[in-house]
């Protein structure tokens, strides 16, 4: 493996923009940057040029790039979204190559990645899931240095819990091979291996009809009056300087002002609400997403359940709560308690990968590429079903 | 009755600014401004300056004012929004009189307004049922010249059903009595008399929790994609020039960008879906909207029912789904079919007030204060329990 070989993995979405750089087998960089794409398309080239910068990535970097931003409404269909994506990162990076992860697992060119647009559209599940899979089948060699390896080869199926900002992934993989049913974004809704709740950016009137107001149920107002990271900054769960997203009133993202943006989720105000009425309405907006979460891992599990009897497969397999969720993204503390609820054993990402789990498909695009260089093209391919 | 005296109602929202000018009798103007408050607070005062010139508002103007844009987020708390409502308007029409309806009913002056913001907050709701019930208490010398009468005095209790663009109000009078049991928002949100869904403005990842997709329900896209005027645009039930706020991702407010918006909810564009396919999503929204204005009226007829029963009142009462349902505001077909769904009678306010019945509270509040000019102190009151 040559160490010189630059690879920047890619996670560009409609609200951040992640990336992480491999020299070889280390970790030289990674950044996060919030931006709203949909409110200023044209800047998409010069924001990824700059993440670039903080990256200090030089000429001839191999870029693994995965992407959910051709969802943003800013692009009318998702083939624009993902032909503008392509041309901002060349443009940024004009003489460096481009591999393009495909919702199967493969890299494809640029070309082919615009010649088929839902192929390689909302992917970048699939480079968090095929790393893990890959990882699982040969912790000895693929662990990162420095880290704590896997105590073994995985022995069954885990699902991969990645709670983001926006969305939540839960894909179930196994040593080799990634188990998801879903490819494309309704696909994956349907099957709740995506979940369109996350830590951050929720909107509170998409997470809860009602919520409690002395001795009622009110039901909330159908506006984007307070966000997830309204009630979790309110509950402690997220620190205020994680509060990566802008506030819904431009107010301050500390804890007045997420109280006074919580009050008006039943049309009150600061003044109105004590204490612990804000908290009684943060409590229920964070346990509607915890339940979110975990009914889409219980259904995600009894798929596997599901699968295993029906080929006969791992006959020793665990009830459908027996499965490792493996817990990434920003929002892992709700992972964590989804997996709780739903009664799988927790494994916890970031204690091996540490603000790398924040960043999982970046970090995960960037391993696979690097992986499939050193792999001969006859040799082991990931399996996809 | 002087004709000569000019009474401008006003309901001043945090999405739409509407005004209607009586001279005498005689309606002689009315203005709907759709303005986006919390974008540019500072500039309501030139925004209702500018309704007031359409509407050729001369000097010595009398103002009935409602408003509901305190609860917009560009101001802390409510109290400042009443106090930043009203500064505005004074400084649109230094001169002039302002009286402001307060939720029991009657008009307070403005520093009194200001002293108990809460008592004026949100009171539109309150200038449309008074006026009714007190139309409803003597059809002969209230009703508009020129419109049909109501053809006796009602016997028994109604119920107002104001859809709007944002909200819908459901509030049961009498014959000179407002039976309205909520006086704040959150408490008129818990009693179902405030319904916050509407025919415009209301995002639908708010209305719905999954869509048809496919054969399966597919979980709705926790993003500010699509509007409830994108579903109704689809349907044909609202039509393009009447879709009056901003499109969520800037498109044209027309069937084909309805359909691209549509299709975002289920995070797929309009090139994966077919007609039948975003017909069906906006179908669900349209159905769960009228299901929460249905079940609202259903609970505001049962406490009518429950209100006679105590009292042994209207011993002849029908039961809960025989009371009228009048059917106002720009979203009146969304209210008729909410009335029909709950089994009460129609009644479309429409049929006799035209298009002030999209401006029901600034033309009650302009009509309310104009009768009361002409009652003496001691002369009968308006009812509200």
């Amino acid at each position: 493996m040559s160490a010189a070989t630059i690879v920047v993995g890619w996670d560009i979405g409609g609200a951040n923009l992640k990336a992480v750089r491999l020299d070889g087998d280390e970790v030289l960089g990674f950044v996060t940057r919030p931006f709203e794409l949909w409110r200023a398309p044209d800047d998409l080239a010069a924001e990824i040029r700059h993440a670039g910068r903080e990256l200090r990535i030089g000429p001839n970097a191999r870029h693994a790039i995965t992407m959910t931003a051709e969802l943003a409404d800013c692009y009318r269909t998702k083939s624009e979204g993902v032909r503008a994506v392509l041309a901002a990162h060349a443009e940024a990076f004009p003489d460096d190559e481009r591999r393009v992860l495909e919702v199967e697992g493969s890299f494809v060119g640029v070309e082919a990645a615009i010649g088929t647009p839902l192929s390689v559209a909302g992917a970048n599940w699939m480079a968090s899931a095929a790393w893990l899979a890959s990882e699982s089948a040969s912790p000895d060699t693929r662990a990162s240095p420095g880290s704590t390896p896997l105590p073994d080869r995985r022995a069954g199926p885990a699902i991969l819990l990645d709670v983001g900002s926006t969305t939540t992934d839960v894909i179930p993989f196994e040593a080799g091979r990634v188990l998801a049913a879903g490819r494309t974004d309704p696909e994956r809704l349907s099957l709740r291996e995506l979940v369109y709740t996350g830590a951050s950016r929720t909107p509170l009137c998409a997470v809860m009809e009602t919520a409690p107001f002395r001795g009622a149920e009110c039901p909330v107002a159908a506006e984007h009056f307070a966000i997830a990271a309204d009630a979790h900054l309110w509950l402690g769960d997220l620190a205020p300087a994680a509060y990566a997203c802008p506030t819904p009133d431009g107010g301050p993202a500390d804890r007045a002002g997420a109280g006074a943006r919580l009050a008006r989720m039943v049309c009150a105000d600061a003044e109105m609400l004590g204490e612990a009425e804000i908290s009684a309405i943060a409590r229920r907006a964070a346990d509607r997403q915890v339940d979110a979460i975990a009914s889409a891992l219980q259904r995600v599990a009894a798929r596997l359940v599901e699968r295993a009897r029906r080929a006969s497969i791992h006959p020793d397999l665990p009830a459908a709560n027996g499965f490792p969720a493996v817990i990434a993204g920003s929002g892992a503390w709700l992972g964590e308690a989804a997996a709780r609820r739903a009664g799988l054993n927790v494994e916890l990402l970031g204690e091996r990968l540490g603000i790398l789990a924040t960043l999982l498909p970046a970090y995960g695009a960037a391993r696979l590429l690097q992986e499939r260089d050193h792999e001969s093209p006859l040799g082991r391919g990931l399996h996809v079903p």
